[in-house]
């Protein structure tokens, strides 16, 4: 089935303990759209970049298979731009600077052959961008995925629990998770933010993997431990990209594919990691993906008797 | 087959946000061997205590199944006394007061009746007299597991080195696996680790589950999510405890049987944090105990297809 992703291409900066980049390609939609290529063949993209943004950029998201009809391009703007710097421990970075550029006052539009779209991910923006994009189908998709931020509950508490109470799955980390729901346990934060609207939750915990929360249901997905981990930008992006792939891939949106979805998601970011930006995720393999999911499987079986 | 815990029997005096005890009995041979009382019969004490020590405790232990031979009273001496507070995240922990009290000096005595264990369990002391207590058998053990901690690696790193290099297994958490290998990564640090000398590790990550490592092998043992944590003190006592009770049991230290093992020792590590010390340990049920393994068979449960 069908995927359409709307949220940020970008460039960003990064610096890591392992090394620095100059300006490379980033954003949420990028690594999302990049994650999902290797599931779905319908797989298109809505956001904006400014004139400086590399053209054999879009023709690689061409040639992963990605629709970049809905990437709009400001000739006179200049792209998003972010710049992070990662402590040693990898799990927490400070941000040198934000330029918003052409995001500032983008609205998405939806061209007219994205309008039946089944799954619509919602990647991090303004919460209200985020709900005005979700008004602009004339028929409602049949899933709807959404990502935010820790920033948003700060400055957009109120238009982002209007937009999640609209939509079917929340993607959060696990600070933010206790940030929006007041609660500090997850499985308290899960019931608080079930009750907003979403029927599905995943709580993100990054090296500690990843919890899905449905009804009364709990799945928990592992995160595979690495040898290395060189860049962690995207990785969350990578991870919800590999889920929503493989939902639209399998047009099954059951609790048990969530599942696999979760467990193909962690994989796809799993890699992710391994390299600077979108290096790796850009140049997978399917056999590369099968052999990272049997990890998962040899990771997390185990049977009572 | 027979187990034999050699450890700490203490009292503790517990600040968590949930509110504070008394003295109340802990220590981690304490908490190990109630935890196993639910899967082995033949569950020895080695440990000491002042006389200052209810009586009515031993008399528990001894309820539970628990060979108190092993276990020294000094009449003339107090026992011994730690006094923490945790933070409102219940991750972190501050030390009030350690007395040592009558495990100032003490050297283990097995009764001849222990010589024959099949099962060894040093629970975390001084490394030099765990040491010496690997020495004073006939026979070593079928299979030996220890835990330790931070500070002797501060203050007895080579003493430490020098018994885990005649162990079998060794249980510590993720940021003593670190301090032990000099490296960030827990697969690099494992790699590290099981060059020292055990042929098994198992890393704890408290509320983030834990990994077993065994020559290439891994595999992620869960945490279940808890709506509330109320008193973290002897979890990880009580993981290692149902899992060497559940090796005992069952007289299997496969790769796989390891794997139950921790699944049933993180769902004993799940009822102790219930309420505050020994007290949820001390009166559970088996039923109990299927329906939270259970619990865990359907929060790590998925199939690819």
């Amino acid at each position: 089935m069908s995927l359409l992703t709307v949220g940020s291409v970008a460039f960003d900066k990064l610096e890591t303990p392992f090394g620095k980049t100059d300006k490379i390609i980033g954003g949420a939609a990028t690594y999302i759209t990049l994650a999902a290529s290797y599931f779905t063949k319908e797989n298109n993209l809505v956001g904006i970049v400014g004139g400086d943004f590399p053209m054999e950029m879009i023709k690689s998201l061409n040639d992963h298979g990605v629709d970049t009809e809905g990437l709009e391009v400001d000739e006179e703007g200049k792209t998003f731009f972010w710049w992070g710097r990662y402590h040693n421990d990898m799990n927490s970075r400070d941000t040198i600077e934000t330029q918003l550029n052409v995001l500032d006052g983008y609205e998405p539009v939806i061209p007219d052959g994205y309008q039946n779209c089944d799954f619509l991910m919602l990647g991090n923006m303004v919460p209200a961008v985020q709900h005005a994009t979700l008004k602009k189908f004339n028929k409602r998709p049949k899933f709807v995925i959404l990502d935010t931020m820790n920033l948003w509950m700060d400055v957009a508490m109120d238009d982002l629990k209007a937009v999640i109470s609209e939509i079917d799955c929340l993607t959060i980390n696990d600070s933010e998770a206790r940030q929006l729901s007041g609660e500090y346990s997850l499985r308290k934060a899960a019931k608080v933010i079930l009750e907003m609207g979403p029927q599905t939750l995943i709580i993100k915990k990054g090296e500690h993997g990843a919890l899905l929360f449905q009804g009364d249901k709990i799945f928990f997905c592992p995160a595979l431990p690495l040898e290395d981990v060189f860049d962690p930008t995207g990785a969350g992006d990578t991870f919800a990209g590999g889920f929503v792939g493989y939902l639209a891939k399998t047009n099954d949106t059951s609790f048990d594919n969530m599942k696999r979805g979760l467990i193909y998601g962690s994989a796809m970011a799993s890699f992710c990691v391994e390299k600077f930006g979108t290096e790796r995720i850009q140049n997978l393999t399917q056999k590369e993906i099968d052999a990272r999911v049997m990890e998962f499987v040899q990771l997390a079986s185990f049977e009572l008797s």
